[in-house]
């Protein structure tokens, strides 16, 4: 059998379920019937290898070769579900890589000497109620059960309510040091979501860090009025505020080598001859170090507390979400980069990366590493994401070759 | 009884209908609960004065003093739907002023020698189906079945649906131009929704004509892509070109000396880290003439295209609906004019309009005049639009003055 080769089959599988025909992107939202698919899928493959199969407390699932007990595990895996419309690759394909890696390791005759897992962590996209990663907060103690408790989706749904109906006890929630502590180190393998590895020509590269990002809300507060009728220096219109600051944002991003995005809306009342009473719009910025991040940010504020005044409109900022830059664990990252390298000596490149992962979550509790698979076109969160199959199996290997060097010492 | 004396005690129950606790604004749309509360109320004020009640084949309610078979009627109402937290006098001023203005000619002994009319004209804002005037536009055959078919709410419900639940047989929709015939005069009153009046210093106007208008939707695609991963320089946002594009409508607007909103706006996937695959904003523009709106709304399109192009971003404009300018019948304005300056010789501010209304769809079929209350604000579309009592009683006084100069010769 070719290095990965189980893996098509393995993909076909998940390639079916929770896929919007409408769109062509998936919609698998945690805790709901799609993700029950991902999850009964999960389990299979566990239980095909005839590997040890659980559920942690917080809904995160794991499957065993040899016994966590013993410590000093390898895990890798990483997430099924997705964003709205999303790719297929952004999640599914580390839990793939993860099955498909072990199998190749099993082929080898690898002689493992420490206990392997493969996890797939629960909500790590935040679709549902807002917040990413939440199975690996939880378990890292970044989220306490109180935080979990108050998360709700659109209908009104808590998160407590979604996992029962989905068939976990939500009463088990809260931090897991005891399985944390076993692990000696975990590697999260994902499609990147830039186009550096296109742009080196590398099918393989490995994390750095993930840039310090955070997210805030921008309420605009206007007077609602007759579109038709009120003349243009009688309007408070926040639409005009919020339009200055999307632009605004751009610049700021462009002069600090950041990235900055207003990609959610929402407007009162919403109707095509009111000028709107309130534009609410949701700034998403990262930047490689923190002052850049700072600079862009107050960029940002500052255009908008100046057109807003301009405009006759109010502006309320809040910080909804932050996290400060992860370095990933540098011993770790070196030990990588020696298996990739191999006999070769070809330096694999080393990435940051703007987006969040639940390998972030862990690195502040675990050693942990990432793995990054060529995506040629840079498109991620999108039914466009893509990585050709090749990449794909050389995405395998390369984890087969990360797990067998560390857990075969 | 005080000209206008029941005015209070009708405005009073009407103003528990439909109104957001919430918001402080009124959400009666049509054929929705509360718009099936206010027609309730209209047939019962119809029936307490002893007139006759009938609903038309497009869901108008009209009550009758003497028989419109006899034709020549005069006919005065407005409408009681709103926009979503619309205010209070938009539509419902019009309606109350009826009646009252019915119940002074009645005190003052008025001998009517012509049938006359109170209306309440169906769906006029359109917030719920998206065409403003459907109840007079399908009786004046301005939309045609086929059309009114079509229309569809946003839970996916059509008219004809909308219109069997709230108990109103949609197969007799159509034209009514034997209804058409036989009105000699139509009077609508409406609050001003502008400030003409206020810097004027007048209680009351009188409409010359309603600006040409129109509804464009402008749907910008770009590619939906990860806001933390994304380079600017790989990116097509198309909320960039959204927002430059909300800047030159205004611009244009200002060089034209007319209006120009950006108030409706639609985001796929509409996610806080998701640079959008597309932004759908609506344009709203209106001016005094033609000329002046085709080049508002050309300089928009064009700015458009241009930032369009500049960001990789598609775009495609639709003109949703078109009004020409309306001219109301300059016997009937002149007539009411010589009737409201009676014996003071004080000219009555004759004003143009921006806004939209069931008279200028029947004035195509009918001779037609609007009067226009004090707005002290100008505010309206909104919880503070507003007119003082005083103004309101000045406004039902001019009415039953017209009506019965009208049917009265």
């Amino acid at each position: 059998m070719r290095p990965g080769g189980g893996f098509l089959g393995m993909w076909r599988q998940l390639a079916r379920i929770g896929r919007s025909s409408e769109s062509g992107g998936y919609r698998r939202f945690a805790w709901g019937g799609a993700d029950a698919e991902c999850r009964e899928w999960f389990e299979e493959q566990v239980r095909a290898r005839g590997l040890a199969y659980e559920v942690d407390r917080n809904g995160n699932q794991w499957g065993w070769l040899g016994d966590p007990a013993r410590g000093d595990a390898v895990v890798t895996g990483s997430h099924l579900d997705s964003v709205p419309d999303g790719g297929a690759f952004d999640g599914p394909l580390g839990v793939v890589s993860a099955f498909a890696a072990l199998d190749e390791l099993l082929r080898r005759g690898a002689r493992l000497t420490k206990p392997l897992g493969v996890v797939n962590f629960g909500d790590e996209e935040g679709a549902r109620f807002g917040l990413a990663c939440v199975g690996s907060r939880l378990t890292a103690g970044a989220l306490t059960v109180e935080q979990a408790h108050r998360l709700t989706d659109a209908d009104g749904i808590t998160l407590p309510q979604a996992m029962e109906a989905a068939g976990h006890d939500p009463g088990t929630l809260g931090p897991d040091p005891e399985r944390l502590d076993r692990i000696g180190a975990f590697v999260e393998l994902h499609v990147e979501q830039g186009r550096a590895l296109d742009l080196s020509g590398d099918r393989v590269g490995i994390a750095s860090a993930i840039w310090p990002h955070g997210r805030w809300r921008f309420d605009f507060r206007g007077e609602a009025n007759h579109a038709g009728t009120t003349r243009l220096t009688d309007r408070r219109d926040p639409m005009l505020s919020y339009a200055e600051t999307v632009l605004a944002a751009r610049r700021e991003a462009e002069l600090a080598g950041a990235v900055a995005t207003f990609g959610k809306i929402a407007v009162e009342p919403n109707g095509v001859n009111a000028i709107p009473s309130l534009v609410r719009g949701w700034l998403d910025s990262r930047a490689a170090d923190q002052e850049s991040l700072d600079t862009v940010v107050e960029g940002v504020r500052k255009a908008a507390r100046d057109h807003a005044r301009q405009h006759g409109v109010t502006l309320d900022v809040e910080r909804e979400s932050f996290t400060p830059v992860v370095e990933f664990d540098h011993a770790l990252r070196d030990e990588l980069a020696r298996i990739l390298a191999g006999d070769t000596g070809r330096a694999v490149p080393v990435l940051g990366t703007g987006a969040g992962h639940d390998a972030g979550i862990l690195s502040g509790r675990v050693p942990t590493a990432m793995l990054f698979v060529r995506n040629p076109t840079g498109v991620s969160h999108s039914p466009a994401e893509y990585a050709t199959e090749d990449d794909c199996v050389a995405g395998v290997t390369a984890l087969a070759d990360v797990l067998e060097g560390l857990a075969c010492t």
